[in-house]
């Protein structure tokens, strides 16, 4: 199984903090080794990392711990190989354009005996289940609402109801994002805490590593992180349901 | 104007040296400070680096720099921004997937009046004309051979006629690859230089760098470069003709 990690906020915010953590989970502090990814929203542009090397070992995850991207939106993966080979093509996040926006996608889980019929402009690159998913995800999509994005209710119901019909072949704990908005679907395992004022110190679970986001933050900011299991040892982090699916905007969850 | 590298080889090669000296004209040796990008095949897979930062000040450039990774066929480009503002979604490379396969594109010029209907599923995410461009030359591509990809020859002449369409809104010199291929167009300044054995030393024109191949390459190995403008003093450039096509295959030109 993979890991996932993934932020939404209001304000462009870096992730270096939580992304040290979580890349200690690449290969140091759990088995997460068949390679890495992470994509940034900037803008409507999207910076996307990938490599096939373990996050611990990799030279672009270093680069990443100490370069402070900015972004409203971010979707990070590791990946421990259940379907396709250790490959870059195989790495998430995946991204394609729909309705002239990237979408980006990663997926931690594992599914039996998916096998869409792919007959749309969505076409998987590599081999993993999880592309196959996200093809099928936007073939549907396109499907459904053609060359214009509906309002976000409608688009929100449509994805909701088509991640239900993927998680029956198993685990699809999946993050989602178009850049304006962060869906995230928990099968088995998700959890996230929000970030804001007063805000506090927090303590990393898998480095000797804390910060202060006082010190680094204005009143306004806000910040929803989402992830596998907890990535601090001293924030209260929210389970999701199995079979939840929550839409976070400008660093809450929409309800 | 912008300026433009590639590099096509038969086997996995890395571009640090021809990088190191085209880096150099984001911002120190030329003017071209408006964002940088470059795109590397490895396998099937892409590596996408974009920054809207000048190539000479930006942290993932001096990353590439340094981090030799290998590749078949690599796409980049320096920006001096024409039309579209200074933006992370109008840095080249751009990439979709079509057929499967990812293909990376890279625009040097400016095209006037150029506002192609585009109705198929490629739209622009940020506004330059060269993204434009080559969501056209996608959507035509589908348009004509459907679901799947034509042989090279038909997919060739295929390209070649929808250049030279594009070609004639104005400025159009282009890289473009699938991974198995590297198609470049010249409307105005292109050149190319075939390494193979025997291997010499070569000298960078922006930089007091120079490289000895024989040390670094089997007697088997053949790497084609393209560029706007020779990166070196010592090597035999070869000038495209304007409106040429050259389609580079195991780092030599398909006659």
């Amino acid at each position: 199984m993979c890991q996932l990690l993934a932020m939404n906020c209001n304000v462009p915010t870096d992730i270096v903090f939580s992304f040290t953590g979580f890349a200690h989970r690449g290969g140091r502090t759990d088995t997460h080794h068949d390679g890495w990814g992470i994509a940034f929203f900037e803008g409507s542009g999207v910076r996307h990392f990938v490599d096939h090397q373990a996050a611990i070992a990799s030279p672009i995850a270093e680069l990443i711990k100490h370069y402070p991207i900015k972004s409203l939106n971010v979707i990070a993966h590791i990946r421990k190989a259940t379907q396709g080979q250790v490959a870059l093509e195989n790495c998430h996040p995946f991204v394609r354009e729909m309705w002239g926006r990237y979408w980006v996608f990663a997926h931690n889980g594992d599914l039996k005996g998916f096998d869409p019929i792919l007959d749309g402009p969505y076409r998987p690159v590599g081999n993993t289940d999880s592309e196959q998913a996200f093809c099928f995800l936007l073939q549907q999509l396109r499907d459904r609402f053609g060359d214009t994005p509906p309002a976000m209710p409608v688009l929100r119901a449509a994805i909701a109801d088509l991640v239900a019909i993927i998680a029956r072949y198993g685990t699809f704990n999946m993050m989602l994002s178009d850049g304006t908005a962060l869906f995230a679907h928990c099968s088995t395992k998700l959890c996230y805490v929000i970030r804001q004022y007063p805000f506090d110190k927090a303590c990393l679970a898998d480095e000797d590593l804390s910060v202060d986001f006082s010190q680094v933050t204005t009143p306004n900011d806000r910040v929803a992180i989402i992830v596998t299991t907890p990535l601090t040892t001293n924030e209260t982090w929210t389970e999701f349901a199995p079979g939840e699916l929550k839409v976070f905007v400008d660093g809450l969850p929409q309800s």
